[in-house]
């Protein structure tokens, strides 16, 4: 049959699983070099997971990080801090071993029935009442907001108020209405964060920045 | 403060959150317009979700549909297909309550106890047996792939010696090691299939697609 004859022209290359990962960095810094792009040694663990996660080199050019934002992340980790994502597929992407292995835990309060009867209640949306929840909560705090621009907003809001004082915002949600405003909000205040400026990002990227962080931390 | 300033400078538009995605689909519509791309209809619902739940316009060019491949998904959600997936985060952000309304359901054995005990026996790997294990279930099902390749050349493999006889392959799996070449063996094949061709792709892509189907079979 012509598509078995196609099927068995398709050469793989012949990589044990656990070396992946490890030839897929060696490409991505190769081809960073071929693009002339140099990063910084203190955020490339995180610019290379994220390319690595989307295949996306546009990231080594639109992902900003505070001052010391990488550090208090991986600071935040070390001291088992809760994080707070705003998608169930962001949680389920971040590396539960490696988050039990340091202690930390990852919340997402989004189909929480709480938040929606408060949403309800308030006249709001689930995305911002889940952010109210999860500023109440105890610890060191990181959240990793990857879909809803109403969310990373209501936080920004949270945290000019002092309401809340997270450890780090990662600040990548995707998309076309008030996305790269929500980023642009976010990167303008004093907050430690990490924004995919843009209107890329998503669940994947946000769960990327924090394995990138909990790896740095120990956490594998 | 300063940052207090720049927060209320920035100026973000007015829409319910309702109305967010339509005014995506709107913005979505026109810029593809505006790239002179036009997109046959059987197509357009999964190629924009693809592009609203991502950003990249790319994948207007890599997302490729074999011959009725839309209308044999779309089916076999109406017939309460099961969807397996190869990560859970793809299975998190695959909508629950349009598979609830249809009867459909989703797996992801990745992380099956018996697939890992399977997987050692055998001397391969959790992707490669939770194909195996996926292949014996009965009645219509939908692969959505969406990270590993392995996975995918298994499930072709399967499919060549006709061990598994999917209603539709999603084939969008990420990255830079057999990636591309896994995506090049599933469009080669007979079986209905939808691919994204070259390195991107992704949970949240497989995700989407499985998403624009649901809806379109009447999920929602």
């Amino acid at each position: 049959m012509q598509q078995e004859k196609n099927a068995q022209t398709i050469r793989l290359r012949q990589v044990l699983p656990d070396q992946i990962e490890q030839e897929s960095m060696r490409i991505i810094v190769r081809e960073l070099k071929q693009q002339n792009i140099t990063l910084d040694e203190s955020v490339a663990p995180i610019v290379k997971r994220v390319i690595h996660t989307s295949a996306d080199f546009e990231y080594a050019h639109t992902l900003h990080f505070s001052a010391n934002a990488v550090e208090r992340g991986i600071k935040a980790l070390q001291q088992g801090a809760t994080i707070v994502t705003d998608t169930n597929m962001a949680k389920a992407g971040i590396n539960h071993k490696a988050l039990a292995k340091l202690g930390c835990q990852v919340v997402c309060f989004m189909a929480d029935e709480e938040v929606a009867a408060a949403a309800k209640a308030a006249g709001t949306t689930r995305a911002v009442a889940s952010m109210e929840k999860a500023a109440k909560l105890s610890g060191p705090v990181v959240f990793a907001i990857g879909n809803a621009p109403t969310a990373l907003v209501r936080l920004c809001q949270l945290a000019v108020q002092q309401a809340v004082s997270p450890e780090l915002i990662i600040g990548v949600p995707v998309g076309f209405v008030n996305v790269v405003e929500s980023k642009q909000l976010l990167a303008s205040l004093p907050v430690p964060h990490i924004v995919a400026m843009g209107r890329k990002g998503g669940s994947n990227v946000a769960a990327a920045i924090c394995n990138a962080l909990l790896y740095q931390a120990g956490g594998r």
